[in-house]
């Protein structure tokens, strides 16, 4: 076990801090591990409660460590990030995070287009939409799922089998359509027992909810998506240019 | 009591979702409000449990209702939305979607560099940051605990009472710097005891964590931002230029 140096000018907190990365870079603590609790942690480096608190307030803050209320202080597993300024789809955000794609058509549906269906991807009454569910994994996995909407006459895209890379290729080939631009609305939801039990986790946790109107080069609705997201999983960057703050 | 017409070509479950929306609209349903049962809705109008079924699912999808794991289904009440491609700031957003703003500064301190701060504002070992830590209320309920950090050389922002209308101000008028590009993270936090308390909600309860890099006019970190927001009270709306999905 090694100490911390009292004799040092780096602060006991930070060295302290620097110990737990270690420990975590060389895999003795691992993800989801529970680490010892404040009380230990100081009788163990001989250091005020406070100067734990410090290092673990930092961990936490810096998303290495994560707080579970009333079960203690655990090493968070990274969460896969989504970029939203490269191209977007599971196959390449699974890579770009190091996990193994993988995925199961639930359902491939032609249906009545709801009233979200109309306002979003402007349909009359009476229309219909393609819905294509999925659910994704990421090193088998499942972390999310995906539901995709569109307009009901573009109904060559039902004759292909539908996988994420060759269902733009489908729009572009049969079609001539491409993506333009998007807008794409970020907010918590609370898994209900569907969901809970396709993604192995309990009613009532919190999901990522991501929605998004993806338009062709027309400006007229391709498609749209609800997906759901395990929070524990997941998180998007998003950069933004000229921002105005006021 | 409104009774479904069954001799109409509007189907059942669309004058049963048409009726609980003029319901809400009217205020006969408020927000946060219990509705019926499946079996009472099916009972009192004489349709099958399916086709309540159908109607209730689809006012879910809408988020104008929301179900709650073991306890019912519920009148949504509306999230306040960011929209970020118009100009942020909290008294904006609270204007928008018809709040009263209101907020309180908690801590104004002058602190030393975490990592996150040497890393993401690029600073150098032993440098200060000035730390602004502040409850945004809306309607008077607690909705969003924000925290500022400011490289330590931007001293003089110190000498200002710090509103959200100045502070922007403050950085043009002393600095000359206005604000550039910025980079935002979206995902999914729990609250802990502190976030908890001055929230007014349940330690554990999902929060939405957002952070934001702010750069200047020259591509130099501004500030940073860590803001947490009651997943219930909140979504994010973003539009994205040119999207490409493969």
């Amino acid at each position: 076990m090694q100490e911390l140096d009292t004799t040092s000018i780096v602060p006991l907190y930070k060295q302290l801090k620097d110990l737990i990365l270690k420990e975590i870079e060389e895999g003795r603590l691992k993800p989801n591990q529970k680490i010892p609790t404040e009380l230990e942690l100081s009788e163990r480096y001989q250091i005020s409660r406070m100067t734990v608190r410090k290092s673990l307030a930092q961990l936490v803050d810096e998303g290495i460590l994560a707080k579970k209320q009333g079960k203690g202080t655990f090493v968070q597993e990274p969460k896969m990030t989504e970029d939203l300024s490269s191209p977007n789809s599971f196959t390449n955000l699974c890579k770009r995070n190091g996990k193994v794609p993988g995925g199961r058509t639930l359902k491939f549906i032609l249906e009545e287009a709801t009233d979200r269906d109309m306002k979003e991807l402007k349909l009359e009454p009476g229309e219909q939409v393609i819905r294509v569910e999925r659910l994704r994994l990421a090193d088998n996995m499942p972390v999310m799922l995906e539901n995709l909407y569109f307009p009901g006459h573009l109904k060559n895209i039902l004759v292909e089998n539908l996988d994420d890379t060759s269902l733009y290729q489908i729009l572009h080939d049969k079609y001539g359509l491409v993506t333009g631009n998007s807008v794409m609305e970020f907010e918590i939801s609370e898994a209900n027992s569907y969901e809970a039990a396709l993604m192995e986790i309990r009613a009532g946790s919190p999901l990522l909810l991501v929605r998004e109107i993806v338009y062709d080069q027309y400006g007229q609705p391709l498609h749209r998506t609800k997906s759901l997201l395990r929070g524990d999983k997941f998180k998007y960057i998003s950069p933004r240019m000229n921002v105005i703050k006021n």
